[in-house]
């Protein structure tokens, strides 16, 4: 196996008084893959690093050890859950042990595909370049969809870049989601409209499992582009999934991941966590509390954070947007350690610092291009296509709850007379598909058929099996050699590869309702009819 | 507002120096709804309670103090991530704020559900009673599916009474799903049948997010009743949708949750999180390390989680599973502590313990005999409904060509009524198979159903989607809170878990035929008939 096989990940030891670093490393690779006692692990599994393999041990500060532990790819990339269980998993629960680094071959980095858009493609959508993005949170919970909305348009004609809903909001019924999106984009949509601006609207996408997808499909339709979601909360994969299935971008909030953090000595890195796993993940923008506010990170994990998500990597980069008591008063300071490929989210010193949100808006924007400058080009055309963002066709299509029966025809449903003049083997037949093909997932097909004065099927044979329920009419069922007189309710068996045929023999039509697999194989024609007595 | 209205979070808080015990508090309160700064909450946030409530506070041990916020239902418990969230979601980022008691009132347990099936209902389904259960983990991750299902199968044989896949086993090429499922269960169902066992097998559900639920599609078709699933790392949302929809049983394992325990003064309390919160979102099952182990929890802690599970709420008993580093040598301490409402989880020193792994589980389970004893009852039939998954017959038996209708019987084919007796939710439905479970190989069945005057069917859903022809007489289908009338030929079709019933609101009895798939997964009850118009 060549070092393409397997991503590494240096993890921060600790290990307890008396444990030996080489013994609690190899108790961590262990762990984290086979999960048995030492001596219970089959030789092989060393031999092949089933077994995580540890590279390397070096001593760093506070008698903590920095740890290189090696994995197969194929034993975690197959998805985001297995890939933090092998980074995290029951670890988790011991201590003395932080994630500090993390090394993937480029095609496992592309495997996940990271941000779809990243800081060059939502520069794009705004055209706006060379400075810091602003960004707030529509707060607070509680208000009308219509205060929401007043905010929002205010924030826009003031010049913000980004509006995301606070990320407790979502569908509660002071502001449900769709009233609140609509009233919302319409707001932001005009205040556009008026300014030439190119404000977007990132709302937070956090209902009930069963009801997020419908939640992004009436984004799409009202012209979204982004949302925002809290991948611990909703999951790393949902987020994922929207972002590929979808194309929209993701911002990426870390609530619910904080106690990952709170130890010098146990969890994982901020820099990892938040900036290149959420970069991995697909987060466009990922929020992280900045130091100095009323969150615990220090200046230096911050920086750390922005570089892990805007590195040279082969993956798109991503935005830092740091928050949690972002102040015009810190703002020097704040753009000294960013720099301008940033989004700056600000929430209760824009939103608080007046009931007028316009000129509060106005005076960050005015803050921010006096200290960096603004270069403005003309942003990306939304795509005009008929595919755009379109929702796939659900699998579970329409079907009809009833068919409504009506003198041996069924309402939906069409009658197909085969050509009495085609030499196929079969006259007056006719036949109607009532269920198996259109939108139901059932292994079984339902017809009914109906065969004329004198008419007869096709004298065939085949692997799959039919049963044949008598409707009308009285027939009769010719296989193997034998005849059998059907009438209704009759229910008559065809078992593989019986040559069969059925035939009208009276003066009123013959009906009869036919089940069959719905993956089935072809028919073999068998020899002529006249061969049966 | 009535009490009604709100949930209590206790939180055990350590303030920084020189912050007040109520403003640190009034700051959690305020963080984890409005989040704003506090001059910035417009009054009618606090009059409404939309803010949290700060109720109490009082001093703890170690400076610390135990404080009691109210939050009102309406802007948490309308989703379980919104209600993670609202719990602790942007604290999680802060330090000093560690989770220590939740209450909730009635009507928000039940809006969660909790366990589907519980103590009581896994007891049933195994016919176990007075002891604690064994169950083991089927590892290590890379070896084939056919060792898997020989240590699956070695491991029934000797009696135990759950199998789970290691939760780092899931869809890896070593072990793909569907053959792994499939072996294993073949494995464990051949044991069953040598040796008159019940052995249960919870395979874990992992892969990424599109694959999920076909996973769970393809272990319902093939008989299993519970799975494995890591809420942290699938999504807490995903584990109860799943267990909401199909009704299967879930065992939670703990994976990448530990740094919400790692730090007496932040975080949520094992009990709290391992125990409330996993049963109120639906785990029947909660594994969790046990002390002595190779973790880091207390034997108290693992009390607490223990009695959190079992304790006495409007929602059904969970089961314990203290795993990690189980011991035979530690088995009455573990027994004094836990009792027999447990399900004992060892891995590593039941399979490393002998090559023979069904000599080592006959050992273990000797040694919970010889402690507790056992009762055994007749285990739960799992088929009590009326549209139940009866075992297919002899495949190969001869078929009959025709079933000659006399009044709405078939010759060759019995007709079976339910005793009216029996509480399974249906009543005066007489059924009769006519063609799929006697030698044909069709991939669907065809029964014929008739409801007597006044009688019912069990209301219901399931994956697998009806076809329903009327024959006889004139009945109901009721179907997502809507009736339809079946008169003969009228063909209903009722897809993917649309909650059903049929009724007979005649004199004359109501005859149909009902068309399925062969290979079908297990109905589950809905609410009460009298829900429906």
């Amino acid at each position: 196996m060549t070092t393409k096989n397997f991503f590494t990940v240096f993890y921060l030891l600790s290990p307890p008084p008396g444990v030996p670093p080489e013994v609690f490393a190899q108790n961590v690779a262990e762990e984290q893959t086979v999960e048995l006692p030492h001596e219970s692990i089959p030789d092989r599994h060393f031999e092949t690093c089933i077994v995580g393999t540890v590279d390397s041990i070096t001593a760093a500060k506070g008698g903590a050890f920095r740890v290189a532990i090696r994995y197969r790819n194929d034993i975690a990339v197959c998805s985001i859950p297995q890939f933090l269980n092998t980074l995290f998993g029951n670890i988790s629960l011991q201590n003395g042990i932080k994630i500090v680094g993390l090394e993937l071959p480029e095609h496992c980095m592309t495997a996940f595909s990271g941000p779809r858009r990243g800081i060059d493609g939502i520069r794009q959508l705004l055209g706006i370049y060379r400075r810091p993005l602003l960004s707030t949170a529509l707060k607070p919970l509680g208000l009308s969809c219509t205060e929401l909305a007043q905010i929002a348009g205010a924030c826009a004609r003031g010049g913000i870049d980004i509006i995301k809903d606070d990320h407790g909001i979502n569908n509660q019924h002071f502001h449900p989601f769709e009233e609140r999106l609509g009233r919302v984009t319409e707001a932001i949509a005009a205040a556009n409209a008026s300014t030439g601006g190119t404000t977007l609207y990132f709302p937070n996408i956090c209902g009930p499992f069963e009801e997020i997808e419908s939640q992004v499909h009436f984004a799409l339709r009202n012209g979204i582009r982004g949302i925002l979601i809290a991948p611990q909360l909703v999951g790393f994969d949902m987020m994922h999934y929207l972002a590929e299935k979808y194309g929209v971008m993701i911002m990426a909030h870390p609530s619910f991941s904080g106690t990952l953090f709170s130890s010098p000595s146990h969890g994982i890195a901020p820099s990892i966590f938040l900036g290149t796993i959420f970069r991995l993940f697909g987060a466009d923008i990922s929020i992280f509390p900045s130091w100095g506010g009323r969150f615990a990170f220090s200046r230096r994990e911050c920086a750390a954070i922005a570089a892990a998500l805007t590195c040279d990597l082969p993956l798109r980069r991503a935005f830092p947007a740091p928050a949690g008591g972002m102040r015009l008063e810190r703002f020097d300071e704040v753009a000294a350690v960013y720099g301008e490929e940033t989004v700056l989210l600000v929430g209760g010193n824009l939103l608080g610092r007046s009931s007028d949100h316009c000129t509060s808006t106005a005076l960050f924007m005015e803050t921010i291009r006096g200290r960096f400058g603004e270069e403005r080009r003309q942003p990306e055309e939304p795509r005009g296509s008929s595919c755009e963002c379109l929702p796939r066709v659900e699998r579970n299509a329409a079907v009809d709850d009833l068919l409504r029966f009506d003198d041996f025809n069924w309402k939906n449903r069409r009658r197909t007379e085969y050509k009495p003049g085609e030499a196929t083997g079969f006259s007056g037949v006719k036949r109607i598909e009532l269920f198996g093909r259109s939108g139901t997932k059932t292994a079984f097909d339902l017809r009914y058929f109906e065969i004329e004065k004198g008419g007869y099927s096709s004298f065939e044979k085949h692997l799959h099996e039919h049963v044949i329920i008598g409707v009308r009419g009285s027939g009769v069922l010719f296989k193997n050699g034998g005849r059998l007189a059907l009438r209704p309710h009759d229910i008559a068996y065809i078992g593989p590869f019986e040559p069969h045929q059925l035939r009208n023999e009276h003066e009123t039509p013959f009906g009869f309702y036919c089940i069959v697999d719905h993956n089935r194989d072809w028919p073999v024609s068998c020899a002529p009819r006249a061969d049966y007595p």
